[in-house]
C-alpha cells in the first residue's frame, strides 16, 4: 500500500465525461490498495473566463479581489469531482485551499506556499476516504484566498505530496511524459523513462512546459518522486527523481527550445567597471528579465560590446529603456535582432563527460546554423541562433546525441 | 448619515455592465455619506449551470459537494463587484459566508442562519470601506460552505442588516416595488408606498414573488425596514414595515394568486375522530405540503368529505397514497382536480373592517366563479376557484376594493 496524490490539469477535467473518467483513474488508484489524494484544476476555459471578467470590469486590479474571483474555478472542480468518486462508490470530499489550510503569504496572484496542515487530512485517508483537493489556492495571513499564478496546481500537488509525505506524486497531463525533445518537431523523440531533477529543472526553464520550474525545484527540495503521465491512457510515464536513482546515464538526455527570445546589442561601451551593472540594473528596475549575457571586450580602443537576450515581449521596453541611459554609458548603437531562438542540449552526465560541447558546436556548424550568444551551466549547453534554424537545429542535435528512436 | 445594506439578485449583475450599474448605485449612497453594505447574488444563469453540472455529475447528490460548486457563483460576483466599485473610487473589499462569517447549521442546500459576527465588517464600515457580501451562502460547523436555497440572497440581506444595526435593506430587483396585484395580469395595478411585514408574508405565502417568505418572516423577527426597489431606475419603491408605521390604511393591500395548484376531495369518509390525522399523516409523512383544507360533515349519514389543496406538482404523489390507504380509511371515492387556482385578498384592515369576505364572496358570485375551499386567517381570505377564472377573479376583487390606479 503506498500513498499517492494525483494531479489532474484543467485539459483532464475540461467537461463532465472528463471529470467522470478521472474519477475512475483515481478508483483504479483505491482499489489496489492505496491512499489517494488529488489536487485538480479548473475545467478548462473556467480560468481563463474569470480572469477575463476580473480584468474587464476596470483597469484598476486589486489583486485579493482577481484571487477571489478566480479561485472558484478549481472550487466547482473539486465539488464535482467529489460527487463523481461518490457515485462510483469511492468515499471522497472536497478540500478548498482555506479549508485544509494551505498557508501563503499574501502577494495575491503569485503567492508562495508557507506551510500546509496535513493532519485533517493524513487521518481521512488513513480511514480511506479520497481528498479531492483545489490546487492553485491557499489562504493568505489575513484570511482572503491566494492563488499561486499559471501552472500553480503543479506546485500545490507537489506541496500536498511533501505534506502528507507522499509515496508518489503523479502529474496527469495531454502528453505521455518528458520527452528528449518537442516530438511535434522531431518525430523521432523518446519518452524518458527517468530524468534527474536537475535535469529536468534546465529543461523547464529552458522552453520544456510539461512541468512548472517551480513545482519540480519544490519537488528537489522535498524529495518528492514525481511522475508525469497522460491522463488518457494506461502508459507507464516519466519518473523525475534523484540522480542517485538513475542508473543506466545517457550523455544527453533532452533537448529544449524556446523559440520567443529576442538578442539585444549594445556596441561601443567603454571597458570600465560598473557598465554591466549600469545596464542590467536599469533593466531590473524595470521587470525586465535578462537572460544570457555575453560580453567581448577589444583591448585596442577600450570599448566593449554586450549581448544579451530577453523574451521577445519584452524587447521594445528593453530597446526603451537602454535608449534612456545613453548619456550616461556614452555607447555608440545597439542593435536589436527580435528573431532568435534558444537552444539547449541537458544532461547530468555532462559533468563527467567531455566533448558535449563540441558535438553541438560541430553540429550547427555543418547546418550552417550561426550561434550568436552561448551560456553553459554545469548540466546544460544554451545557444542563440536565428529562429527559422530552430527545427533543423533541433533534429540535427537529437540525431548527433544518439537520442532518436530506433523504431 | 444612515447605515444601508443593498441587496442586488442575479438579474442586477448578470453581466459586467450590470455589475458597473450596481457600483454606480453604491456610489450614490456612499456620497450621500451613508455606511453600505452591498449583498449580492450569483450573475443570472450562473446559478443554474453550476446547479446543472451538480446534478448532472452523478445522481447520488452530496448536498455539501453541491454547496461547494453552487456557492462560487457569489464568489465570483462579489469579487467582480468590489473591483468595480474600487474602479470609480470607492474603497471596498469583498467577503465571502466563511470570512464574515456567517454561520449556518448543516442542512446543506437549505440552511438556516444561527448567528453573524458583524465586527470586523462594522469596523470597517466605520471607516468608509463597502463592505461587498456574497449573499446565499454560510459556514457550517464543520467548516464547509452552505448555501441558503433559492432566494436565500434576501435572506442574508436581511441577516446582515439585522446583525450590522442598519438603518435599512434596500432589496434591488427587477419590479419598482410590491404591487396590489400583478400587474401582468392587471395594468390598472399599483405599486404600495407602504406595506405592513404581516400583509407582505401573506402575500409572499400567497404566491406574489417579490419577496421571499423567509427574509420577510426574518426582517419581522428583527425588525429590519425592508425597501423593495427596481435596479434599473431610482423611483422610490415599497416600504416594508411595523404596522405602527403604517399611518393611512387601505382596507386591502393587495390581491395574490398562485396559479398551480391542484384539489382534492375524499368522498364518504366515515365521520369519526382521526380520519383527518389518518390523511394528511399519510401525507405529511410522504413530504405532501398541503395548504387549504375544508371538511364537511353530513349528520345524516355519518359521512364526511374532506377537500384540500396541494400544489399541482404534487397532485399524482398525493392521490396514489391515499388509494393506498383506502383499506384504513374506508371512503367512498377520490375525486382530483388539477386545475385549479388559489386567489388571495390580504390586510391588516380586515382585523377591524367588516364585510371584507362579504365583498369577496359577492364580487365572484357576480362574476360567475364558484368557490371550492375558503379559508381565512386573522388578515387574509383564501379560495380556491378553477384556473380558467384566475385574471377574471383577480381583476375583479382588484376593482372591487378600490384598488385599481385611477391614472
Amino acid at each position: 500500500m503506498a500513498r499517492i496524490v494525483q494531479k489532474f490539469g484543467g485539459t483532464s477535467v475540461a467537461d463532465l465525461d472528463c471529470i467522470r473518467n478521472v474519477a475512475r483513474r483515481v478508483k483504479t488508484e483505491v482499489d489496489a490498495g492505496h491512499e489517494v489524494a488529488v489536487v485538480v484544476s479548473a475545467m478548462s476555459g473556467a480560468t481563463n473566463q474569470l480572469v477575463d471578467w476580473a480584468s474587464d470590469i476596470g483597469s484598476l486590479h486589486d489583486a485579493r479581489e482577481y484571487d477571489t474571483v478566480v479561485a472558484t474555478g478549481e472550487q466547482v472542480t473539486v465539488g464535482l469531482l467529489a460527487i463523481a468518486l461518490q457515485n462510483i462508490g469511492i468515499d471522497a470530499r472536497s478540500w478548498l485551499g482555506w479549508q485544509i489550510p494551505i498557508r501563503s503569504d499574501n502577494v495575491h496572484g503569485a503567492a508562495r506556499i508557507d506551510s500546509i496542515d496535513g493532519w485533517a487530512i493524513h487521518d481521512r485517508l488513513k480511514n480511506g476516504q479520497v481528498a479531492v483537493i483545489a490546487g492553485f489556492q491557499g489562504i493568505g495571513p489575513d484570511s482572503r484566498i491566494t492563488t499561486f499564478g499559471r501552472g500553480g496546481s503543479d506546485t500545490s500537488a507537489v506541496a500536498v505530496a511533501a505534506a502528507l509525505q507522499a509515496d508518489r506524486c503523479d502529474i496527469y497531463t495531454d502528453v505521455e511524459g518528458v520527452f528528449t525533445t518537442d516530438p511535434r518537431i522531431a518525430p523521432k523523440a523518446k519518452k524518458l523513462s527517468r530524468i534527474t531533477f536537475e535535469e529536468m529543472l534546465e529543461m523547464a526553464s529552458s522552453g520544456a512546459k510539461v512541468l512548472q520550474t517551480r513545482s519540480v525545484a519544490m519537488a528537489m527540495r522535498h524529495n518528492v518522486n514525481l511522475q508525469v503521465r497522460s491522463s488518457f491512457n494506461d502508459i507507464t510515464g516519466t519518473l523525475v527523481v534523484n540522480e542517485d536513482s538513475v542508473v543506466e546515464q545517457e550523455t544527453i538526455s533532452g533537448i529544449a527550445y524556446s523559440p520567443d527570445e529576442a538578442k539585444i546589442t549594445i556596441i561601443g561601451l567603454p571597458d570600465k567597471p560598473g557598465i554591466a551593472a549600469g545596464v542590467f540594473g536599469a533593466l531590473a528596475d524595470q521587470q525586465v528579465n535578462v537572460d544570457m549575457i555575453v560580453q567581448s571586450a577589444s583591448s585596442a580602443t577600450k570599448k566593449t560590446d554586450i549581448s544579451f537576450s530577453v523574451g521577445r515581449d519584452d524587447l521594445k521596453k528593453a530597446v526603451d529603456i537602454i535608449n534612456k541611459i545613453e548619456t550616461d554609458l556614452e555607447f555608440e548603437s545597439v542593435d536589436a535582432s527580435p528573431n532568435v531562438a534558444k537552444i539547449s542540449v541537458v544532461g547530468t552526465a555532462m559533468r563527467t563527460q567531455p566533448g558535449v560541447a563540441k558535438t553541438m558546436f560541430e553540429t550547427l556548424a555543418s547546418k550552417g546554423v550561426n550561434m550568436h550568444v552561448i551560456s553553459t551551466s554545469e548540466i546544460k549547453i544554451s545557444v542563440l541562433i536565428d529562429s527559422e534554424y530552430t527545427e533543423l537545429a533541433v533534429r540535427s542535435l537529437h540525431t548527433a546525441y544518439g537520442l532518436d528512436n530506433d523504431s
